[in-house]
């Protein structure tokens, strides 16, 4: 946490059939920037049972986080996960006070389409996600493909394999290019093309 | 699941301190293809807390899969968790047992120096690792920096941002490369070099 100002708030609500490999990737990141993130159920309990069966226990029920003020509200796709976020009422009015407040909102996979454009957040903005989705999300957001996309307050992205680029450009939207760079370098993610090509033999063989 | 041949067993143990973006890209990527993982605790409950604290419900104990033959233990990083996966007695002799039989074995982030270099199963074999554990590891393998090292049926990879490559070989290392494309394609990985940065507009702006 840094010492000299309140850690930023952060929401990711998740529910059966989250995507797990979305909703880890973007809490860990946001984590290790050292936001204080609440993984929160839009179900009756705390545990959900993500696509492929991966079960994760949450921190919070959404109905616990209705008058909280957060900095980021980030949805993670998987099927059904994203339409049961986009069911949950209470998710609905938290991101809607979210553009309504001028505060970040992001989405990845089939949340953009299925959750945000449905609820009217993403009309007139840049916004991309899961490739079989692009044409729902035309009917709500002008549809670009890029893997991550930042218009204004809203950060969406892909899939599985852009998650980490998504998460760290929400690290850069809350706290700066800096800390960006900072977390990015210990996840030892790809960046100058080549370089993993490259194998370095670190004793004789 | 494939309909001619029974699906390939694969177990991928979890500890309190587990690197969690690790176990579940793993676990997640190898059911994608088929694959008929296990998630087993190594703790006393099924529940584990990851490290950042992602909090996580295996499938089984540890101890419930002692007389499991599987075709791949794949061992995810973080601290403690490596530590963790390395203090349990079960899971060291089913990956010797796993060495001595010539089946695949695999460990990313802090757990090939921690876990396997330890074990003395990486004697004399290619690893890569988490960059500040290649100098323990190369007192128990020949270590390379690689994002992902397959020698022999051995296969290590570096950390989070390197995991989906890694999970991708494994596939590739059960079920040949067509099933590793074909399982890559939806996750949306970064592929072609320069691609990622063509952002193209689906309908008009
Ligand atoms: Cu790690």
């Amino acid at each position: 946490m840094a010492s000299d100002s309140p850690a930023k708030k952060v929401l990711v609500p998740i529910a059966n059939g989250t995507e797990a490999i979305e909703a880890v990737i973007t809490v860990d990141v946001l984590r290790r920037a050292g936001a204080d993130v609440t993984v929160a159920s839009v179900e009756k309990q705390l545990r959900v049972d993500g696509y492929h069966g991966v079960k994760i226990v949450a921190d919070a029920l959404i109905s616990d986080c209705s008058q909280t003020v957060f900095d980021l509200i980030a949805l993670p796709g998987g099927i059904p996960g994203a339409a049961n976020l986009k069911n949950s009422e209470v998710l609905e009015s938290l991101v809607k006070k979210q553009a309504a407040d001028g505060k970040l909102y992001a989405a990845i996979c089939a949340s953009p389409a299925v959750a945000l454009a449905s609820w009217g957040v993403l009309k007139g903005l840049k916004a991309t996600g899961y490739p079989p989705f692009m044409e729902q999300l035309a009917s709500g957001a002008i549809a670009v493909e890029s893997r991550v996309q930042v218009d204004g307050k809203v950060v969406t992205s892909r899939g599985p394999g852009t998650t980490m680029e998504f998460a760290v450009a929400l690290v850069e939207q809350l706290y700066g290019k800096e800390k960006a760079d900072e977390v990015s370098g210990p996840l030892v993610m790809r960046s100058n093309h080549g370089d993993e090509y490259v194998i370095t033999e670190l004793n004789s063989v």
